[in-house]
């Protein structure tokens, strides 16, 4: 395993990013949230100093390195088999992204139980890839905003159908409580291309529900990136969600979604497996 | 003038959030931004220590007294008259509001430049009422969240009209740079019930664009908050745009759209005056 970087709180204290050991039970310090974010690159670059504080997994709690003020700006429709099994279905495919929001409260890490709100009959999974943005773009070339990517990690948009679908506006469904779980930022220059095709699974108790791979996207980071760019600017710590492969569970016959109790897990080649365990609402009470 | 809660940045330093003087010119610190938001009410209603620093505006920047990770779900379409001026005229109400994404990015205060992107004819203007969130809401009932309501806000939604009708979601063409000019935060208590119908006046160099009343809002404060909280917990310091009346630019024959120089102002009855000029994308380079 290269390079995996995580974020982590001490007890009661603020969030630091850092790389996890190769036993998954350590973590380096790299720096600060927002530190990191000054200048990622130069800092995953020069590595951790001689004297970083190496933190044990069991005394801290792992969180997303993301900063609360970051953009996750997330793709729709990016797979074309995913496009013709949903509700856009009978509409052309159109001309740019399909880009909808998250705040960066509804993040989570891998492990985290994510819960079913009452008024859903379940959740629908959509594994899928996260870019990292690592510098400032405004009015980018797509060259430009591909180089300005630091890195990816697997994500999986977990989606409230019902409250997506109320209207024509997406985001109520794409917010849920924890409803988005993410996981180490695996450096750029690890990763390669998307247009290598990078097989992107996920799996509901084991079962395979999605198989995709990551050179079937429709519109690129670096385009999707350079459009953004020119309406607003992209900021160091931003994210951009890439969109999921076809099978989806509700558009199945009968529907198919999360229930408490189910394991979901979404593995991308070269960014690892995030599992999660499905919860019942009253957990959002108890938060 | 009653309570106006602003927020206030010392130079390099931290947010403060506290009360506007009289005359606009000082500002009485209440508490740093996350202590305010963990319990607004109290710090509300104990008002400033007798020891609380007094600074001077000169000395400080005026900022939004919006936390990095709060949310700002904004209401589409909310005022009939609006709905039926614009292209989803032709299509019923839904029975829900229709809730797209800001992110706190994409705020600004009163007085502050607004760059129109190279990429849009202009700015369109939307003048509304903001409500702020001052309690936790997990599944709440209208009557609860709207209890939790500690105040409001003038707000201009001023919207990239072509990237929001790229596709079908609307989220890029709402949060370009510096395109939430957000006011002072008036006490709910001074503010009243929207239903009373606040006047919300929107003006383009003095000549009045949108007149409506808070009234005519379809969907409540109170209605939404709750829907919004059965899907994902509001924390003290959201915001919910409650929408805009009709008079918006691009709907017009021939369309009108701000243009740099020009200089918007949204007025809402008990909350105050929100006026900032337009300038052009070249001012996007260089913040």
């Amino acid at each position: 395993m290269g390079e995996r970087l995580v974020g982590v709180r001490e007890r009661a204290g603020a969030v630091q990013v850092g790389l996890l050991g190769a036993d998954g039970r350590t973590v380096t310090v790299l720096a600060g949230l927002e530190a990191f974010w000054d200048d990622p690159a130069a800092l995953m670059a020069s590595g951790p100093g001689a004297d970083a504080p190496v933190l044990d997994l069991a005394d801290v709690e792992l969180v997303p390195p993301v900063l609360p003020g970051a953009r996750v700006i997330c793709i729709g429709l990016n797979y074309l088999k995913h496009v013709a099994e949903g509700s856009f279905s009978g509409e052309a495919l159109p001309d740019h992204p399909t880009l909808f929001a998250r705040w960066p409260a509804s993040l989570t890490v891998g492990g985290a139980a994510v819960p079913v709100p009452s008024n859903e009959e379940g959740l629908d999974w959509e594994g899928e890839v996260v870019a990292w943005v690592g510098s400032r773009l405004v009015d980018a070339t797509p060259d430009e905003a591909l180089a300005a990517v630091v890195g990816y990690s697997t994500f999986n948009d977990l989606t409230s159908r019902r409250a997506q679908k109320l209207t024509s506006q997406w985001i109520l469904g794409k917010n849920g409580d924890r409803s988005g779980p993410l996981g180490p930022l695996v450096p750029a220059a690890e990763v390669g291309d998307l247009r290598d095709g990078l097989r992107v699974e996920t799996r509901v108790n084991g079962e395979v529900v999605q198989e995709g791979r990551t050179d079937e996207m429709v519109y690129t980071v670096g385009d999707t990136l350079s459009l953004i760019s020119h309406t607003f600017t992209l900021n160091p710590g931003d994210l951009l969600a890439t969109g999921t492969p076809s099978g989806v569970g509700y558009s199945r016959t009968p529907p198919w979604l999360l229930q408490p109790g189910d394991v979901v897990e979404v593995e991308v080649e070269r960014l690892g497996v995030l599992s999660n365990p499905i919860v019942d609402n009253v957990a959002r009470r108890a938060t």
